[in-house]
């Protein structure tokens, strides 16, 4: 325990559990709750309890028998692993409907992402206010991006867009891209990409309606059986 | 090869490729492009050929050695796989500023899930337009979904209502869920849910970004060593 950390690698999977960790401790903190089990926080999470540990410990934290953990400084240590101790604008490349959505979200920066910009291609959108904030020429992205030392883009053009949207983001020098058109994006070595796409998450919920009506038409119910081939 | 299919369970990740090779293959298929080998499927989806032949097997599909897969037959194979031969219409509860989003927002009509209704608990918001969707009050939702033969809600509330809106859809008839709200829902067994979480997606990515401060500041390069610990 010195005071000096090697900060190692997280794996993707801990990573991207622990903004649910975060989120479920801030809203104990906000009940009063000042520790917690690995046993609750996994309930809460939906995971199980040996993964909860195994991954509060990548942050150095092991939590205390009988006690568990103690919350507003697991709160501080994932603040701190995740980067959340200050803001990190983001950019919106494309002003259509998903863009003036995402502008109106109040969720980007009530959560420590306020939106720096947004940008369009299209002289007819430039001007406009959108959330509050006003759409800019495509060409002013390398000045917004520099000048509020923005790191994180967001494309949110249509599909056949977002190829030359990425380019621009990463030529004005953004490095994190979150994008939300339905196309896999080339980047170069470095950058990281998330993607978001709300038709595959919906393509996933009819699999299962789907399968659920088929099943219940030609079976009399019952856990299926797992494949054997 | 008989005419008859036993539907057997496909594992969760295949199912979550299956939709992004249903993209990929509708713009082939726009591009006239007819056979397609795993390779370039597997390129442009980003994962690995051997794991796209595997996906595929699920659906009955081998390809042919040195042609690849016939675009047509697999498009319409994955579209039957994923219940996309017919739509889905979705209801939407709370009409905030992420309902008026999502309402707003094409790809979900264009790409099989018409939004059927969006209802709100305010009076306030009964009866505005969104999206071209008006929004109705939340004691029509059970009449909505039956009318309409609605599955799937979406849950665009803040998170302390989304238990409230989840139980709300689920007494109504709904059997999927997808929750924009930052909250696990609890629901009965057989009730699928998704999650989308915008702040999550964009915490992972600051994660990367903060790690790539840090390592910038106090190290010389090269790749991280891997933990021992």
């Amino acid at each position: 325990m010195g005071t000096e950390r090697t900060r190692r690698r997280i794996p993707d999977a801990t990573v991207s559990r622990l903004p649910v960790y975060l989120r479920i401790l801030g809203e104990q903190a906000d009940e009063g709750v000042e520790s917690i089990s690995s046993d609750r926080l996994a309930e809460l999470a939906g995971v199980n309890a040996a993964k909860v540990r195994k991954d509060l410990s990548y942050l150095g934290s092991y939590g205390t028998r009988g006690v568990g953990y103690e919350v507003a400084y697991l709160v501080y240590q994932i603040r701190r692993e995740l980067g959340l101790t200050h803001d990190w604008p983001v950019v919106i490349v494309g002003a259509g409907n998903l863009g003036q959505a995402l502008a109106g979200y109040n969720g980007f920066g009530e959560r420590g992402f306020p939106v720096a910009g947004i940008v369009d291609v299209d002289p007819a959108k430039v001007g406009t206010v959108l959330g509050g904030v006003r759409v800019r020429a495509i060409d002013e992205l390398p000045q917004i991006v520099q000048s509020r030392r923005v790191s994180i883009g967001v494309v949110a053009t249509p599909a056949s867009a977002a190829q030359d949207a990425a380019e621009l983001l990463v030529q004005a020098g953004v490095t994190s891209i979150l994008n939300f058109a339905p196309v896999v994006l080339n980047v170069p070595a470095g950058i990281e990409t998330r993607k978001v796409d709300l038709a595959v998450e919906l393509q996933i919920l009819s699999y299962h309606e789907q399968r659920r009506t088929t099943t219940a038409a030609g079976a009399a119910g019952g856990a299926p059986k797992s494949a054997s081939a």
